[in-house]
């Protein structure tokens, strides 16, 4: 077992049962700048929308009312945002969230990672995330929509494209 | 128009603004077994839920928990289900639910029309209004998870299939 794996089997075990609402955890430690930080994970939806707009802007998103950013994050399941400590504060690197019936299925939206921080574990680490609260809370099917780039990290963390023939579709207004 | 655009333009104008949670309104009317009968919609979420399941059997779906399947109707933003009147009963023909957050983005779930009353613009009924309630809540992303027999049924609706390579991705557990 790897150190990163140690901290995230036993920091979820703990979390899973008595992680507070507004809870920093610490989940990851990464090679920064030339120092060792400490990656922290909340599941709180008190989110400062400000903080996740800039981190969206650094993906290249485009900009989305903040008005409607809040409805969506409360009306989703669950939310997962990562941060590390930088001056006494947290800092927003990544985030995701999923919609669900919270019986059967799950829909993953809105994965972003800093691009100073991709290629790091975090993005597996908010899908792994999310897959473990899910699945705690016995909801089976976890579901997503992947642009092209991204098809072959989901399908690393064993996401399957188009089973037996099934088709994501979408409407848009024309 | 014809008279089913009329019925349905005239129900659904009057319908976003008036219709009570536990009402049913007359939405189209259908030949069958040679008399004229009422369909009749209802948004209520106060669902006959052995009723659902006898529904959900006629198209040979696995049964599942009564449970989950109330939690899975809780938790959606939005179910339609159609009727038809038999003896001063309404008898269950047709069912949809969609999960949203409500914001952005909304997923269809579930969508089920009874044998006997396939091939009559059912399908299209639901689905229509399920768009027409989230574009009048201004949920402008309306996406769905197709079996291969009826992608082009969705097709036909307005539904396109990976836009711009957007392919939709499945998790199961092992």
């Amino acid at each position: 077992m790897t150190f990163w794996q140690f901290v995230w089997d036993k920091t979820f075990s703990q979390y899973n049962s008595k992680q507070k609402k507004d809870e920093f955890i610490i989940v990851d430690h990464l090679h920064y700048k030339n120092k060792t930080i400490e990656i922290f994970l909340s599941h709180s939806k008190n989110i400062n929308l400000y903080e996740l707009e800039k981190l969206c802007d650094t993906v290249g998103w485009v900009r989305r009312p903040l008005k409607k950013v809040k409805t969506a994050i409360e009306n989703s399941l669950l939310t997962i945002s990562l941060f590390y400590k930088n001056d006494h504060t947290h800092k927003l690197i990544a985030f995701a969230r999923a919609t669900s019936d919270n019986s059967f299925n799950a829909t993953i939206w809105d994965v972003v990672v800093h691009p100073q921080f991709q290629k790091k574990g975090l993005g597996r680490l908010l899908i792994d995330e999310i897959i473990k609260y899910l699945r705690t809370n016995d909801i089976n099917t976890v579901t997503l929509f992947a642009d092209p780039q991204v098809i072959n990290f989901y399908k690393r963390l064993g996401f399957i494209t188009d089973p037996e023939g099934i088709k994501g579709m979408f409407w848009y207004p024309n």
